[in-house]
């Protein structure tokens, strides 16, 4: 294991789990354990849970300097390079010493989500009971136990206020969940392209992900360990779900109806656009990076949330102090009225809120993207923030 | 075969053809035979073939009264309801006695499109040759040789010149072809949600609904029957299709976050949202109504055509006098740019065109259920059609 910021800091460390077989954990994660008999949002209990996380820059002495990520379903918490793991992160362009969350100020934690497939606890985690993937015998998880894991990780490195949460699509939503339910705990929030809820239209995407998932006899019902894996459904998935991450608008522009140089299959059906390359070779590295039954539990927990369900709200006072709320107009998925109902939500609870609305073309992914819209904006956010 | 309107005008009939065991042909069909050695637009070659369709209304002495209705990928030639076939047809609001198109003024033959299972031939109907289904062994079929197909049965019919071709979706982009590749045969055009050709996020989801289907075992490489039936693939298709085919607005109204009474499967990710029910419930109707290799092959012709490539225009000088583009800025498939530069190219032909954006949020299928919207430019369209 190389030695970490945090480390040299005296916060403390967890030894790397074993890990599942479908299980992928960056080189730099550290590791959170659970209680025992952690109770989940829906009933469920989890023996012997971890949370993954990894940390950017320096916690200050007096620890006041903290902001987390909570990221989206399929990402992990490597969210840009450091010395400890010098690989790209998912968020390279917008995290890291002078870049918009700027790492020579801020110490970053990035928490993988409770139910990952990415270091975290989840369906593609050994039982510590049986020493085999957990599959479908993982308690039912929701955006709640999500954010109580990013929670228990912040509180266990001693931290008892952070300066931000910062959330990206589904991690938006479980930042709503960490909000609400851990009232105390964060003094501003910057919310992308997220939603208080899924509305009927991203429920039945979902729900149609999930569907081909499980249609695929490989899935076996969820005990496709060992026997097999089903890549075929699991790649329809990705292409489903990069149909409606991505603009209609964006791909016209850069794809057109530019043909590949040879058709790609003998029946007379296979690829003969480009954007029908682009679209496989992106699930092809998807499949590759993600455990079927995670995506089923995440996925699902997405549909099931929502900010103004009175089980999710907390009853205790707010003290979020400021949040952004930032939205792309050409956003498929969490579309300008979601952007703006959640504005409305953090102004309830006392917060005063910018809401800032990006002409991205990019769709639900620009915040991968178009890295320079939303940078200068979440900069001036996290610069003027009261110390 | 009941007594035909047409019939009685003394127009040929030919007698119904027998079909294969996918194909379902509404019961008022009239059908055309195409000569022997039909010559199709990517050089196959069809024998025996026919096109199905239907007439409403009365044919002028004069032959000037004919409205040709080309409808969209599944819909069949039984556009409204009628003395010979009473069940309400795919356009029943829109078509009949003193609705938008009027039959009491106007004689209305809508086509099936050829390469369909409803009646018209294609992969479902059975080949002279074997006496089975064609199925792949079809030749590969364009929107091209669809409108050749429907400029067949209004030639057959005797009709030299028709006042106006009326495409919906895929049928819009066939009235293209029908326009350029039979230049006298047209007077106007009402063409409604479609486009030039296809771009490549529409491109992208018609891809992934064809490989679902031929991802599913019992496609069996386009030979399952007498074997099976892919149905798996085809419900994942239509389902995929319904979600593009609507808008997240219209469902976001309609059905919210509403609940079904009780899940809807064991293994925890069945169905929970009203949404859900629904999307299932319309892919079920559908996949007992439509061949599978009949899908793949109109859904491949939509992604090949281009109205703007050169070996589909005409070189011969037009006639189409005047246009009405409708389209509707919910539209997934056919956004309003596409829409824009139908009016542009029709301009283009030396027509007289009115281009009207409807403000529904029903999405590309607003044409279907918005018949309100629809009627009253179609209605007054028609009313000013020089005589």
């Amino acid at each position: 294991m190389p030695v970490m910021s945090a480390e040299v800091q005296g916060l403390p460390v967890t030894p790397a789990p074993a890990t599942g077989p479908y299980e992928s954990v960056p080189p730099a994660s550290r590791f959170a354990d659970l209680p025992d008999g952690f109770v989940l949002h829906r009933g469920g209990m989890l023996d012997g849970g971890r949370v993954a996380y990894e940390t950017m820059g320096r916690l200050a002495p007096q620890r006041d300097n903290v902001i987390v990520i909570l990221p989206g379903l399929s990402a992990d918490a490597h969210v840009a390079s450091h010395d400890d793991d010098p690989t790209p992160g998912w968020w390279e362009h917008m995290v890291g010493p002078r870049k918009p969350i700027d790492t020579d100020v801020w110490f970053v934690v990035c928490v993988n989500s409770l139910g990952s497939c990415r270091g975290s606890s989840g369906p593609a985690s050994l039982s510590p009971k049986t020493g085999r993937p957990y599959g479908l015998t993982f308690p039912a998880l929701s955006l709640e136990d999500v954010a109580d894991g990013a929670a228990h990780v912040v509180r266990s490195l001693g931290i008892e206020r952070v300066a931000c949460v910062v959330g990206t699509s589904m991690g938006g939503m479980v930042s709503l969940a960490f909000v609400e339910r851990h009232p105390d705990l964060a003094r501003a929030h910057v919310s992308i392209s997220a939603g208080l809820h899924s509305p009927p239209f991203a429920i039945a995407t979902r729900s149609l992900q999930r569907e081909v998932v499980r249609n695929d006899p490989e899935w076996r019902g969820g005990a496709y360990w060992p026997h097999g894996f089903p890549l075929t459904g699991m790649r329809t998935a990705r292409k489903l779900g990069l149909i409606t991450y991505r603009s209609a608008e964006e791909w016209g522009h850069r794809f057109g109806r530019r043909r590949l140089p040879a058709p790609g299959s003998s029946d007379g059906f296979g690829p003969e656009f480009e954007i029908e390359a682009y679209v496989q070779a992106n699930a092809d590295r998807f499949v590759e990076r993600f455990d079927p039954n995670c995506y089923l539990y995440l996925s699902r927990a997405i549909d099931w949330f929502d900010a103004e369900d009175s089980s999710t709200r907390s009853t205790r006072g707010h003290t979020l102090e400021s949040a952004l709320v930032l939205g792309v107009r050409s956003d498929l998925l969490f579309p300008l009225d979601l952007q703006s109902q959640v504005a409305a939500h953090l102004r309830g609870l006392g917060a005063r809120v910018a809401f800032q609305t990006l002409d991205s073309d990019k769709g639900h992914d620009a915040f991968l993207v178009d890295c320079a819209a939303f940078g200068a904006p979440i900069a001036r956010f996290l610069e003027h923030l009261p110390s």
